[in-house]
Parts: C-alpha cells; sequence; structure tokens
C-alpha cells in the first residue's frame, strides 16, 4: 500500500499500519518536513476550544489521551519524542481579555474539563517569567507538549529502519482509480506505483493530488513560527498562550512562538512583519526573551478544511483510500488517534468514536 | 610580509601591496567575514558626523573621494562592488528629531556640506515608501553604499588569484620583536611565520594578538543586522537613517537594517530582543518592510577605539609593524584611503594627510 505524505500524520499511520503487517511505501517529496516540522508541538485540546466545535473537542481530548501510551510506545521503539506533561496557561493582558476568558472558563467548567482561574498575583509563583502587565490566567493541567521536530525526525528514523517502510522522495501527482478501486498513484515524473490501497495523508498539499472527487477542499494556512533559545535554560515551565502568540519553552532552554495564520497560498517566505509581530506579542509576555538567542523563522502550511476539523475515513467512490488530511493546527496532537483510525479502517475493525464525525463526506461538495 | 586579518582592510591592503609589488601573506582563521561581512555598506561620512570629530569627519570625506576611483579599480579587476551614488535622507520622527537636525544642518552647512532640509510634503516625493508619520529630512548626498559583502568576497577573489598573496585560515596569536624590530608572527597552533614586515588589520581581534603595546584599547563593538529582501524590487532609493536605525536598499530589493551598538564582549549570538528593536524601527519609517522577506540576522564586532576613530600608522618601538585597526563602523568606507596610506608606510612615501591625526600612538596609554 501507499501513503500519500511523511509528515506526522503519514509517518504515523506508516509506523503503526508496519507494525499491523502491512508492507508500505511513503512518498513525499520531503519526508518529515512541512507542517509537522514548522510546528510547535503544543498539545492543547482544551487552550483550542472554540465555541460550537463540540466534536472537535472530544476528537480532540481522545487524541490527546493516546498520547502517554504512544509517546511510551515510541520511547521503547528508542525514539524520545520529548512529551511532557507541562500544561498550559491561557494569559489575559487587559481586561477585555479576562471579560473573555472569565466566560471561556465558564463552558470549560461546564464541560468538565480541569481548569482553574489564576489571579495575577498568583500568576508570578507559577511562572515568575510573566510580565507583571499580565492579569490574569486560566490554567489548564490537560494541555501538553511534544518536540514536533524529534517526533517526525524519529517516527522517519523508525520507518527507514523497519524493513516493512520503504520512504521515496517521489511527489505524487494523482490517485488513479480503475472503476471506483484505487489501482495506485502517479508520481511528479510520470511512473505509476501500483497500490490497492492508499492513503491520503499529503496535508496542505492534499488538494494537489489530482484524480480525487475530495468533497471538502484543503487548503494551506501558513504558518510562521519563532525559534528562539534561553541560554540559562527554561525561562517557562507551561506553555503560555495570549491574544497574540503562544510560547513554547522546551526543558534544554529552546522556546517556540506562534504562530501567524496567513491566507496566502504556498507563499513560503518567512516575512519581517510576522517576526516583528511574534517578538512583540512574546515580549510583551515573557520580557526576558530579549536576552534569548534568535534561532529561525519556521514556515509551514497547515491543511485548513471549511469547518477547521479534519477528514478522515474512506471516501466513497474511492474503495481502497482512505483519507487523512485537513489536521490544520492539530496535527501533532491527532496524529496517534489518526493513525490508529487508519489502521482500523485498513484492517476492517472498529474505528474509536471520536473520528466518526470526521467522514471526509460531511462537507457537501460545493459542486454537490 | 604578513597582513593579519582578511576583513575589508586587511584584504584592501593586500591587494594594494600585491599591486605595488610586494609579496603578502594574509593570515585569518575567516577570510572576508568578521565585521565587513556583517556590515551594511553605507559610506556616510556626512551623516556619521558627530559633534566634536572633525579630524574623524576630514578623514571620512577624504575615504569617501577615493571610492570612485577605488569602485573603478576594482570593476577594472572584475569585481562588481555595487557602488552606488545613492545619497542618504535622515529623517526625524518628532519635534525633538527635527530640533536636533536643524542643530546639525546648521553644523553641516558650516562645513560646506552638501545638504539641505526636506519638509514633509517633499519627503514621499523623494521617497514615497516612508511613513507619513516622518516630520522632515536632511538630504545628503554625500553619502552613498556598496555591497559590503560583493567587496569583500570580491577582494578575496583578487587575492587568491593573484601570484604574490596567499590567504591562510591561522589564527595570529602574536607578533614576535626581536630587539624592537618584528621578525614575524606565531600562530595559533604553535608555529611562527617569518616576517620583517607585518600589518596588524585584525579588526576586533587586534587586542588579542600578543606581543604588542598597543596604546589604545581594541575592543570588540557587537553589531546586529538584519537582513531583508522586497519581493517586488527596492523600496528605497537612498539610505534612511533615523533615530532607532538605518536602512540600506541594494537595486535588486535586498535591504539592510542596522545596527545594534552592544558592549557584550565576543557574546556572537542574535537575540530577539535586537530583530524585534530593528524590526519594529524600520517599520515605523518604511511599513511596507512588513511584507518584506526575513532572510537573516548578521551578527559582528566593529573594532571600537577609545575615540571612535582608526588607529592607522607605524607604531614607536614596533619597527616593521603598521598598524591598520579600529574603524569601527567605517571600515568599508575607510578601507581605499587606509590601504592607500598603508602603501606609503611599506614604500616609504607621502601618507594621505587626513590619515595622519590617526597615529596609533595619538592615545596614552592608560599604564603611562
Amino acid at each position: 500500500m501507499v501513503i500519500v505524505g511523511a509528515g506526522v500524520i503519514g509517518l504515523t499511520c506508516a509506523w503503526r499500519l508496519a507494525e499491523a503487517g502491512a508492507t508500505v511505501r511513503v512518498l513525499d517529496p520531503s519526508p518529515a518536513r512541512g507542517a509537522s516540522w514548522a510546528a510547535a508541538g503544543m498539545l492543547a485540546p482544551v487552550t483550542e476550544l472554540h465555541y460550537g466545535e463540540d466534536a472537535l473537542l472530544q476528537l480532540n481530548l481522545a487524541a490527546v489521551d493516546r498520547w502517554p501510551a504512544h509517546a511510551a510506545a515510541l520511547a521503547a521503539a528508542g525514539v524520545d519524542v520529548g512529551y511532557v506533561e507541562c500544561g498550559s496557561l491561557l494569559v489575559a493582558r487587559d481586561a477585555d481579555d479576562a471579560a473573555e476568558h472569565r466566560r471561556l472558563l465558564a463552558v470549560q467548567e461546564q464541560l468538565g474539563m480541569d481548569v482553574e482561574w489564576v489571579r495575577s498575583r498568583d500568576l508570578r509563583r507559577l511562572e515568575p517569567a510573566l510580565s507583571p502587565s499580565v492579569r490574569s490566567g486560566i490554567r489548564v493541567d490537560g494541555d501538553h507538549q511534544v518536540d514536533n521536530r524529534a517526533l517526525v525526525e524519529g517516527l522517519l528514523t523508525l520507518c527507514r529502519f523497519d524493513g516493512r517502510v520503504t520512504v521515496d522522495t517521489d511527489t505524487v501527482a494523482a490517485v488513479q482509480r480503475d472503476d471506483g478501486r484505487v489501482t495506485g498513484v502517479a508520481t511528479g515524473d510520470g511512473r505509476t506505483v501500483r497500490a490497492d490501497r492508499v492513503v491520503l495523508a499529503a496535508g496542505a498539499r492534499s488538494g494537489l493530488v489530482d484524480g480525487l472527487d475530495l468533497p471538502a477542499p484543503v487548503r494551506p494556512v501558513k504558518g510562521q513560527l519563532l525559534h528562539l533559545r534561553n541560554t540559562g535554560g527554561p525561562l517557562l515551565r507551561r506553555n503560555i498562550r495570549g491574544e497574540d502568540c503562544y510560547i513554547v519553552s522546551r526543558p534544554d532552554g529552546r522556546v517556540v512562538v506562534g504562530a501567524t495564520m496567513e491566507e496566502q497560498g504556498f507563499d513560503d517566505r518567512p516575512t519581517a512583519g510576522a517576526v516583528r509581530d511574534l517578538l512583540q506579542a512574546a515580549w510583551e509576555l515573557v520580557p526576558g526573551l530579549a536576552e534569548a538567542t534568535f534561532v529561525e523563522v519556521a514556515v509551514g502550511f497547515r491543511p485548513g478544511s471549511p469547518d477547521n476539523a479534519p477528514l478522515m475515513g474512506p471516501l466513497p467512490g474511492h474503495e481502497g483510500l482512505v483519507v487523512a488530511t485537513g489536521h490544520a493546527r492539530n496535527g501533532v496532537l491527532q496524529s496517534a488517534l489518526t493513525a490508529e483510525a487508519v489502521v482500523a479502517w485498513v484492517t476492517g475493525t472498529d474505528v474509536p468514536d471520536a473520528v466518526v464525525p470526521f467522514a471526509p463526506d460531511r462537507i457537501a461538495s460545493p459542486a454537490a
């Protein structure tokens, strides 16, 4: 079988499918790069919550539940992905933010989530590096983090050393079908790779793969993130999330500040304005970051869907095809659960309940 | 003879000395890098003017006078250094800046410099990309620019293809003397390179070379600069200089925003705070830069001297030694004139008048 895409979704699927006995060929011109490389690795089912996205919240809660066992399985295979149960702190800079957070807290408590209001004088005790101008916070213990780069590099290494998996750097131009049944994929240089099963995990590039009637368009949502390094070790224990940025601090002093959300097509230029805005926003929350080493601007394209939720599952009229894309900002978080579901679809066993609402044909095609 | 340092000063000296018939060995662990690589290439004798630095102004005016012929000579040798007689615009953001500029203009006019007051409504005609919040400006036609990276790379190439010059990547640990006369240099790995003439052009590292009684300490002044690229071509015709940054725009759309002045020793980390401050300052002057591609943070160490002026000439008690260091922010500007003077000292001909006040023993040693 063929997996189109070697990001965190494609590679996790490859690893788990090989474990389940399949022989897998993964095709991606830039394995382990793309959106999963540019991400921050925040596992944030709770602070990612938006009003009206209850099914997505349930998906994300199910997804984060998979992470302790998933990280342990990766560790047993020799890959340390830097999984840390650090929690998050959602911080308010002004009265408007604080009022909004009060409403959010009510919803979170109603949903039974493990959250707690933190007053200004308690904030500095939790996180001494926070600016005195931060007014209040919501402490969220259910959010965690993983080192997304260690994760995708580790998965790629596991796949390359697994005799059942090959990873090739071909671009996939099209999925080929015969009478509604998948027969293989066509590569960018015109060759055919035969396969009776195909997993589409091409992220933001899923919409560029021909030969599919994807009902929902997957579009690139450009994200710019900054990589910094604090020389004196970590400045923060928790993920910090403000109105204009989030800050993820690794135990070794690395810091990721994210992220822009830009509808710019596939323009992959880091821009001066994004760097300025992210640094300014981060500095207002954590002034000590001004002394951190500026390491890199990372740019990636998240696979965006019309309803901000992934497209997962078989697609009617495309026998043999499983779709696993559109994960937007939550690909790392949802990767373990997605791979579990893909294995279930491929082997014909029961898929986790949480993924059922996210069938790729849930959204009416514009042409329908 | 040996030249210690392959920055813009050392390489220009090497090229000109070889042209004068000398056989030259240049030693530098990182040829064509360092301060000259990190610079912006602004040739700014006029806007660099500070009160009370009249001799330095005369030096810089003499230095910029050398540039047309120097650039032509380099071009004739096959090196395009991007010399552009673009002029500068010194801009005021508020009433305080403007009042200060009125005083500066009076001094500049008294010195007979080619400067002109520019009112707000004329600014946008000269430079349409300037922010409407810029109040006034001083137009300085005597300031120019050169592509400092093309310059040092070009000089290095000329030296490497010149049979009389060798460029080795040794560190120089000490200058060796016998009875007050230079006999050679000791490399970092303990070898001796014999030479009866040595040119010390080690920039900020000049103070790290043992065996010399330099009367003035040369210290590293850390500078951080940003390299951007505007995709639609150049945003600006002139060098723009504000209170908190300068912006040098190349004809191909590249932009250099500089520069911090930090007393941080040899700490070569680019910092988040410097990037933020420079982007913010540049954006306030030229808002369109927000869309420019963020390319790089460059870090260099300018050779600072106690009076902000270079140390140039023979050093009593060090027969055979010529010092050419301490050029601070003006190494590129002063390089052609410095090399002319070094050739004169080495060959025993008359040195240009403008360099005479900058003998290395003009400053009393702290121990004296």
